[in-house]
């Protein structure tokens, strides 16, 4: 069993009209805000305003970026180091979903170096020493960002998709979760978003380290908590007790607590960015499609007991069967949940995406490499899996 | 279901040998130390050696505080908190289980203030704006009081056991814990430990508030956790596995996350402190004998559902007969693994424990009033749970 450092210092509101002690929080931090979101929506749900609001009760100077793009960009986080730098930015208000989260995170770092942002991502690694504070006002459950120290970034010049983390640095100091800001999520995006944070779950529970069972336990609930909740959230959307179930769980799902002392590295996060990064899908719905298909691949005589804890834990089957029936029916659970239940897109096919780029996007995924994971998967392994998404 | 503020800024090195960072994190905090702890077994077993020697690295200058009580007295508080004063203690270095740390806290706090440290306590509740860091070496899996922001000092002079929590502030900065430090803890420890870490679970899932599932499964994964793994670590007792998880679950159990929206006071715990201030047994031991007591005059109609829950979910018990009879079967469970698992005894009157203070008793933990929890309790209701515990 590996040692482990556990450094969670977010400091979080969870539930309704919380966002009352937003200015007491930002005020802790200086005088100047820089706002930062995507598209209208904030502004539709009248969540802007009541942001706004608490900035002016705070007394402090508002600045703003807005536009930030699903799948961020680099140009997106350039133009917000530029803007904390150019207006003595002493804290970041990041207000949505991942995307604007994690692009903040790096606009907060970027504002405290000279060099280009992407320099954080491509081969130069530069290194994430500081950043400026960030506070975060979540609208939608799925990428954990809001209480999490990573992010990934989007550079349409290059194909590439790139994730750093660098804990605690970007962890946000404060981060609001109010579940009834997402009662306006779509079912799409509600379905995309449970499927992020089953994966974000499977990326460490399937995972040959000996670890903690006492982790397990708790990463079983929560597959249990999104299975049970995302069906409901999608029918009703309104319906609170789901989507604080599934808003917390978001938070959970990827914060670190449940990695434990384990190590492996993620495998369907990397080959979904090549996608991403090449189609511009939505991360959730990628994920959705590949990780069935990853499971298939990586089951075997070696690996079949984690599948069958899965199964017998998550979905209750009888564990009086042999191990690889076990298995079988848990990856045919996992895919009736994700395209019949949540009602996702199961191929790349019905994506209208090709096998134009398969090859190249398996090389990118392991870097010519090895992918070093549950089970190490080289170019052709992940060529494999996403000719069977096809 | 209610709002939550989630906030704990502990940072956790968790595993062998990490003490070797124990001088980094020190030398954070200031120049001098004041190493608080209890018995001689820290010097027995090398602990103390290897604290000391980090001190050293961190060329920092060492000040001693020893024979802090289980059951840790006032008195240990006064001294510690004078000590911090006289010597100008920049940072505490609690060595030992909850006793140690809970101490260790009021005198961080006692060192801010002119008054007595007894006041924090009594009828007076002075308030704890501030208090010095503390860093925590953990040495035995129980109170939690690594990671939570609580503790229970007695006052040997008014037979009071009071308890008093102030999060962030009594928080330690940074805890070490290490599940080879605890191999030399006794099976009865062990026992003691198991107990109360249950009883701090089940004081917050026995609760009509309604509340997050995804909480509940945590809860549940924890209690089979410490079920699993404790009579390992009473048979085997350098089995590394058992002793982190049970390391680890205790910190959870108490940290405040299971906690999310349920606003219920605690129950057993109240009543267990009275028993201990006149008595001066081991909490764990004193949970022990009273939760299944206390579980059996709470079970009625109105709660029987969570008790199903805990049977069918914790147990394995089929749940397909009538509820009351699965509710008695879980509590019989309850009884089995504490009294004949873990081997502890059962009754007051095994203790040497007469009926003599049992009416004073119970009016104290209600405070002549109603100890609000999981069912509401007056002194009558607590004097039958005590009888119930001869």
């Amino acid at each position: 069993m590996n040692n482990f450092i556990y450094n969670i210092p977010v400091k979080v509101y969870f539930g309704e009209n919380q966002l009352q002690h937003l200015s007491e929080e930002l005020a802790k931090f200086g005088k100047r805000v820089l706002l930062t979101y995507g598209g209208g929506s904030i502004k539709r749900t009248g969540l802007y305003d009541a942001v706004v609001a608490e900035v002016k009760k705070a007394g402090m100077e508002l600045f703003e970026l807005s536009g930030i793009e699903p799948n961020p960009r680099i140009d997106s986080v350039r133009r917000g180091a530029q803007m904390c730098k150019e207006h003595h930015i002493d804290v970041l208000l990041a207000v949505g979903g991942g995307s604007t989260i994690d692009a903040t995170k790096f606009m907060a770092a970027g504002a405290k170096v000279d060099h280009d942002p992407w320099d954080f991502f491509n081969e130069k690694w530069a290194p994430i020493t500081e950043a400026l504070p960030i506070i975060s006002v979540l609208t939608l459950s799925a990428t954990g960002s809001e209480m999490d120290a990573g992010g990934v970034i989007s550079n349409p010049e290059t194909n590439d998709k790139l994730g750093r983390v660098e804990s605690p640095i970007l962890l946000p100091k404060v981060s609001f979760l109010d579940p009834t800001v997402t009662y306006t999520v779509s079912a799409y995006q509600t379905a995309c978003g449970a499927a992020d944070m089953l994966s974000h779950i499977f990326e460490v529970y399937f995972n040959m380290d000996e670890d903690l069972y006492m982790l397990d336990c708790f990463m079983e609930g929560m597959m249990k908590t999104i299975i049970k909740y995302a069906p409901i959230a999608i029918k009703e959307p309104e319906n609170y007790e789901a989507r604080a179930n599934l808003m917390w769980t978001s938070s959970w799902a990827i914060n670190g607590f449940i990695n434990g002392g384990k190590r492996k590295a993620w495998s369907c996060h990397p080959m979904e960015h090549e996608v991403s990064a090449y189609y511009d899908i939505t991360h959730g719905l990628g994920l959705a499609i590949i990780t069935p298909r990853w499971m298939e691949f990586c089951l075997s005589e070696k690996t079949v007991s984690k599948y069958v804890q899965f199964g017998v834990n998550v979905f209750g089957i009888d564990a009086n069967q042999p191990a690889m029936d076990i298995a079988k029916q848990a990856i045919e659970k996992v895919k009736e949940f994700l395209f019949t239940t949540l009602g996702l897109k199961s191929t790349f096919t019905e994506l209208g995406i090709g096998d134009e780029h398969i090859r190249t996007m398996a090389r990118k995924a392991c870097k010519d490499s090895v992918l070093p994971g549950f089970v190490p998967l080289n170019k052709e392994d992940i060529e494999v899996i996403f000719r069977n998404c096809l």
